[in-house]
């Protein structure tokens, strides 16, 4: 290792990406660098002035690269070090985020001729458009009895590759044959950096229906969705798929011209921005759930067994600890949904009271709803404002408010809010228990578990289970600091690296029992909502969202 | 008739009284009189501090002849009439409101004893904390068979004389003891006016369970609820009933005291307020509907034909108009859900706008709300904020608002509470037909009629029909100068007087038909919904509100 003992980890979000510097040895974080991206998400128009259909997300990859122009040398430059101290370079990225491009990864967005076509932009993780095409293909998978359907829980869902690659041959033919290869941009960007293209298993094995064993979907079942898809495997949706413990490649003239890093670092395999939160949270064993808790909540955790949990988004061996099956569930809409109700659903006098007080409109509802007994409202939500991403896994469906009165006041149904969530976080728990992945410990990160001790104890009182806190607040980029150390020969094992680097603990929540009690029968309210609507028995979510169509 | 040619009609609302004086040739109003009750509604304590239960709703009987002392004297010296020239009084009201007295007719309340006890006032008819009482007797007349229950839809609701008096007696029984009688507060200003005990048909058969071929309930049910009602009948619920075509008495010397009134002038048996509107509307004969939109709304209709109409408030023989039934039916939540929405739902950006616009928030929701198509927003709302009288008659029943989405804008949820009005009121309609009662027209009245265009042109399409709306926006008051000009003499019959005095049409809204085809889908996903949680199929909000209290 010489003396070259730190390592920048990356961590790419839904509307920044952020830089930090760490020491290998202990951990320690001597700097960081944020940048937003120049045209954030895309939901309206393209820079053309093109107007987008509702559900479109869509980003700007010229946006990352500036990003990383930015913030790597910044935070090397605030740690005090110069390039040949960093012995490795780690990324994490949202996923599925893709990208179309040529052979040699220019996006087709770069392209003059594509600009105004907002398939050759980048398709963001929440880009929701594709739900025709994912519910097609959840149709004729379960008709042909693909075996690989179960491994995701038994639905794809419209945030994955497949069905935006779909969306793409359906509204831009002209986008889809052009296109050499659909990329994540995580692999996208190693390709940018080191010369080299490869892909994770990870991004694969999650959102591209790949698997170690039997490769991608065959090509009758893609043919069997549209003829002109039959041969995309090997082509558009590239094989070159490495797992976990092997390196991207090393940073090339043109990667050292973009990151100030010398030519010849290594840059480790990319990783899932959530999945990166593991080993920063030193959890590289059985049965720890790890959520991680933001816009959206991600609740992931490893496993000796491979076993076939309905409902959730998949899981993947090696993809992120060697060894392990990796399982992910995921509920669509956490922060998100808070800061909806703060914009649109807070009146005058509360915000005139928080201004008054010069504190957030959040701080004040939480104030108030604090006061709360768990019941005492009397409302009853769904979490769906975004869809069910698990376990039922359908964007079609939708919130609900039930329970509300004449006195009803903001800061109930801001409680029931977050309780709602924490029903749906029980309910993907139960379901992994249920199917015998045994939830021994459970460690919460991001944002909103270091700062709402409110929202953090109702998720102990309504799962009934200690729950830590993540030592660190940003743990996407430390894991991947930890991925970069890994890389740069500074540890031999994710497990050694994380034992190393990690922040695990902060603070611990431990159930209420009393309000556990009264938390069981509201659960159980809940629970029998989430069948009656999510399970097909009353679809009216679905069909009035066709009537808004 | 003389040279007395006017009549002075009183509406006494939730919140204040208003006199008209009218002219009896033409209907004519020549001037008009409000009072704001100085205790308003008491829901949170009583004037000497002591602190009310939740869904307690009092009122202070001293404020309903103060509001007398001010309109009367205050409209007929505007009209620039002399007390002479008045020939009669006529008096709606609020029902049932329900005040405890001695035998002379003094409220307990105005007792030194008893002022401090809350079951000595007046429980309001939106008093809603006697659901105990109301859910037990319902169950007992059920397994009794009690014959009456029919005629009620089915259910006594808990805003009725039955229920309040049980409540007293289980809560304040020394209250109970001492009260000689409980009386509806419109007659109990009879009996204060003239010196006379009468009781209202109208009122003892929609609110007291009586009518005229068999009287109230019997002893041996009442004391089936509590040994000690079993005297009830004939004492504390007096037997002294007079139908319609009556009239209460004549003005004595106090009554002239009070109402600046001439000694001996007539006054009409009082009428419940809604009831009034029809008279005024000139609705006296068979299958027109007239629906009074306000805080809540009432359903009533005319018919020759007894029917048992499940769900229904009930129905009285000569109540209204001589020799016929007249049905009622209600929502419990219209402008007061609009309201809450306005007070506690709506953005600051939204304030500010309309605001700066110097219009109020509700136009300021409507205008973009009017934007909006049918089905557009994917929402469905069902309108039991404050419960549901019809069909189901169950106050534990709660709002609820479904297909919510992070891009859910206020006027979006604002049109979908409207909507669910004008779903809730189709399926008192549909109700009615399928019984057998056929509403051959409809006729809108109240302040809502008037100046929410939008709001009837829904009501329209929802319904597929045309809805007339009111000449008069003060169709209780006119009501109520009709049944004062026939008890003046200055017509023979009410049918008479209505022809001369009403103010029926306004204006007219003609349903749209390609509207009424998505309103029909959404009527249909109501109805799955309304049955779902109202009739027993998944009682979450009947569970939810126990665990409230």
């Amino acid at each position: 290792m010489g003396n070259k003992k730190y390592v920048v980890g990356v961590d790419f979000g839904t509307l920044s990406g952020r830089a930090v510097v760490v020491d290998v040895a202990n951990g320690d974080e001597l700097s960081e660098s944020v940048y937003e991206y120049p045209h954030a998400v895309m939901d309206r128009e393209l820079p053309c002035g093109v107007k987008l259909d509702d559900n479109f997300a869509l980003q700007h990859p010229a946006d990352y690269i500036e990003t990383l122009s930015k913030i790597i040398p910044d935070a090397v430059s605030k740690a005090g070090l110069k390039k040949e101290d960093i012995c490795g370079l780690g990324i994490d990225f949202t996923a599925c985020t893709l990208i179309p491009t040529y052979e040699d990864g220019t996006p087709l967005c770069f392209d003059e001729k594509f600009k105004c076509n907002p398939h050759a932009y980048v398709k963001l993780w929440k880009h929701h458009a594709a739900q025709p095409e994912a519910d097609a293909i959840n149709k004729i998978a379960a008709e042909r009895g693909e075996d690989w359907l179960a491994v995701y829980g038994g639905k794809v869902s419209s945030e994955w590759a497949l069905p935006k690659i779909w969306q793409t041959l359906d509204e831009a033919p002209e986008v889809y044959e052009a296109a050499d290869r659909f990329t994540e941009a995580a692999d996208w960007l190693s390709f940018m950096l080191t010369g080299v293209e490869t892909h994770a298993a990870v991004f694969a094995g999650y959102k591209a229906l790949w698997n170690a064993e039997s490769g991608y979907p065959s090509g009758d079942f893609c043919a069997s969705l549209d003829e002109r898809m039959r041969n995309i495997v090997g082509t558009k949706l590239s094989e070159k798929v490495l797992p976990v413990n092997e390196i991207a490649g090393l940073i090339n003239e043109k990667g050292a011209e973009i990151t100030g890093l010398a030519v010849g670092t290594p840059l480790a395999l990319p990783m899932i921005d959530a999945h990166a939160a593991l080993p920063a949270l030193n959890i590289t064993a059985d049965g720890e759930l790890v959520i991680i808790m933001g816009t959206s909540s991600c609740h992931i955790i490893n496993s000796k067994k491979e076993i076939k949990v309905p409902g959730i988004c998949g899981y993947v061996k090696d993809g992120v600890v060697p060894g392990y099956y990796t399982y992910e569930a995921g509920q669509a809409c956490v922060g998100d949904g808070f800061d909806r109700f703060v914009k649109k659903c807070v009146p005058e006098s509360y915000t005139a009271e928080a201004k008054q007080r010069d504190i957030s409109i959040h701080k004040l509802l939480r104030e108030k709803a604090e006061k709360l007994a768990p019941g005492e409202s009397g409302l009853l939500c769904l979490d769906w404002f975004n869809g069910n991403r698990s376990v039922l896994v359908d964007a079609d469906l939708s919130g609900m408010i039930l329970g509300l009165t004449l006195n009803t006041m903001p800061e109930e149904i801001y409680r029931a809010l977050i309780e709602a969530t924490a029903y749906g976080t029980r309910m993907i728990i139960d379901t992994f228990e249920q199917s015998g992945i045994e939830i021994k410990s459970i460690c919460a990160c991001g944002g909103i578990a270091r700062k709402d001790a409110m929202m953090m104890q109702i998720y102990a009182d309504v799962t009934g289970r200690e729950i830590r806190i993540a030592g660190t607040t940003q743990a996407g980029a430390l894991g991947s600091a930890i991925y970069a150390s890994v890389a740069g020969g500074a540890y031999g094992t994710i497990t050694e690296a994380a034992e190393n680097i990690s922040k695990p603990d902060h603070s611990v929540y431990h159930p209420n029992l009393e309000n556990k009690k009264i938390y069981d029968k509201l659960y159980a309210e809940y629970a029998l909502l989430h069948d009656y609507f999510g399970r097909g028995e009353n679809d009216v979510m679905k069909r009035l969202a066709a009537l808004k169509k």
